[in-house]
């Protein structure tokens, strides 16, 4: 069978961890099956990388920031396919123009839009292992191209994707845990989840996965298995649905998001033109904004909003960039802890059971959001570990 | 006009380096000139990679072993392109792949077919300097190779051969200069000198230019300049033939090169075949040898040629096993000495005065062999050095 593997660089990060991946290859191997490894590049290396960048230039061309740090997953795939040769493993290397793995124009966030299928298949009947360089492909002008943080997954689930085969995901982490095993003592680590709730956890700060990897996943119904690549432990699966001789939680996890604070407009002139410009400014620097909130009264807008501490100064210029009279304050800095679960959907009692943890704790929330599938709130940072717990025990997610 | 400019690692080994390389560049942009800058790995970079791959393999796939070295020259290629385009000079970075450099398919010592001029010229249209990987090209199959030691100079006399121009390169060395100026105070350097010559004084030892550069330089007519990165000195042409308006030296210069043991097989059967089997051995190991001398009685040859020393147990071991009756004994360390010289061809009484100065010493030589551009002498090591300046002396090598 055939499967797709990616190892993160934590995994590969020296010599002695790169024979350690050898070695989980080989076992594979000698099952029977057959694999396409995607490797990121060696521990620091890309790091690295943009600092000697960074001593040349403040604002280095994208282009050329790409030919540099494509180079870094280069050095991996060569070492990988070196040492399990040497095991007696026929395997080969490849790179992006040698896969032409096609992506969008865009330096430094590039987006896969094709890769050489024939060609992997091609290689796998004369090798056991096709090791391809993860985080990068070539633009249609021929440039080097990089994908942006947590490429590498995304490259993994587009090779699975165009082989219709599993990916597996291997880093420093075992899986996905219900909450934060280092916050919260015994958290449950997730056996099944589903792409929204996996989703919902790596966009609210769980970094096991990048979302846009498991976006891609759920595109193309691509099964993902995250574990370490370090101790032989059961990971997690990501999937469309959990098994069905498995019970679906009303909720799969709890998460935190440190250091937010909390943007206010009060009185902000009845003008959608107004709002409009606003957002599409924060849009335009690239700026995340959360937790959005809004009410009006008979002549103004009230507009807040949540970012992460460290912009607060930069939106406040921006926004008094737009129209130096806005009544802008900030508050925080506050944590936001969230629920996660698709169960909420065909559950009731998830919100008050989450609002009375809340009061129990004699929190008053700063504000609130939900989705179908979330509920988070503000709150003071000196409460928002012991909520984290609480809300833990309240929807049994330790073990 | 269009110039092709090659830099070595010690040129680039650390950003402070390329910027320096940066700014040559920049006042050549300045002269309005174009540049196509070939560049090597930064520094110890291949060594590096090279110790990386020895610790996972003895015996690595050398196709592998090219994918990993080429990382090199594209993280030189990247950084001159990021510190030029701060400069304000717009310029572009290109590998292997890109210029399309096609290579025959032995990897470790490919040789270059051809390159995409068109490309090249295209991209200087909107670019001031287009930066090339040296050392690197792809096969047929799609593969990345690597040139071989000296690789980088032969991939910029490539590129300058393919569009017609002058070739540079810097280095950290300032010139080819008539004897070393590490052993001869006050060594000529050589303003202008033949690419016979200067493929014997680099072959011999004067490590300026790599000779399969200059066996390419010759081939198409390319002129070399090669000149240090470092200091702004005048550096040395090297051309078809030397100008006009100077006077072609009977000697051009003169070499030493070290740690030279002569191997000797007295009373070799009289037999083609087993002579002919010797040389095809140690030939297909790749050992080079140097000076053969034979001749001949009535019932045997009898043959010797020198090796470096380090090489002689193996090459011993060699011949024993062609046949192990073979009377093979060793003599040295020795230095071999030479002088060179086109200007030899047309003049006469250079031998005369070379063994002259070898007889000023007492020197009894242990091998000499000649040939139409070049004598060499193989000496004791103890007496090598003075011989040298005095060669030096006798044929007006020194400022």
């Amino acid at each position: 069978m055939i499967v797709v593997q990616k190892y993160g660089g934590s995994s590969l990060a020296d010599t002695k961890k790169i024979l350690n991946v050898s070695k989980k290859i080989k076992k594979r191997i000698e099952n029977g099956d057959k694999l396409v490894v995607i490797v990121s590049a060696m521990g620091k290396t890309t790091d690295n990388l943009i600092n000697l960048a960074k001593s040349l230039s403040n604002n280095p061309p994208l282009r050329e920031m790409d030919m540099l740090l494509t180079t870094g997953e280069q050095i991996s795939v060569a070492l990988l396919s070196i040492a399990l040769n040497e095991m007696g493993i026929k395997s080969k290397s490849f790179n992006a123009f040698q896969l032409n793995i096609r992506t969008t124009e865009q330096h430094t966030k590039a987006r896969i839009k094709d890769i050489d299928k024939q060609k992997i298949l091609e290689e796998l009947k004369e090798n056991s292992v096709i090791i391809v360089t993860g985080f990068q492909g070539i633009s249609d002008k021929g440039d080097l191209t990089t994908l942006g943080r947590g490429g590498s997954d995304t490259s993994a689930v587009a090779v699975a994707a165009k082989l219709g085969v599993n990916c597996e995901i291997y880093s420093d982490v075992d899986g996905i845990y219900a909450c934060d095993p280092k916050i919260i003592k015994g958290a449950k680590k997730i056996e099944f989840i589903t792409y929204d709730d996996a989703l919902e956890l790596s966009s609210l700060g769980a970094k096991v996965l990048h979302s846009r990897a498991v976006e891609l996943a759920k595109k193309y119904k691509v099964k993902i298995y995250c574990a370490s690549s370090f101790v032989d432990k059961e990971g997690t699966w990501v999937v469309e649905k959990i098994p069905e001789w498995l019970e679906q939680p009303v909720v799969t996890g709890t998460t935190i998001e440190n250091d937010q604070t909390k943007i206010t407009i009060n009185e902000l002139p009845k003008n959608e033109m107004l709002l409009e410009s606003i957002f599409e400014e924060l849009s335009k620097k690239n700026i995340n904004i959360d937790m959005i909130s809004m009410y009006s009264d008979y002549n103004h807008f009230h507009l807040s909003f949540t970012v992460l501490n460290a912009l607060k100064d930069h939106i406040i210029d921006i926004i008094k960039s737009i129209n130096s009279s806005l009544n802008v304050t900030y508050q925080g800095p506050f944590d936001k802890v969230s629920v996660v679960g698709v169960g909420m959907k065909s559950s009731t009692g998830v919100a008050a059971r989450f609002f009375k943890t809340i009061a129990n704790l004699g929190i008053k929330p700063e504000v609130v959001t939900t989705s179908e599938i979330k509920i988070s709130v503000l709150v003071p940072k000196n409460i928002s570990k012991k909520l984290l717990k609480n809300l833990a025990d309240e929807f049994n997610l330790r073990r």
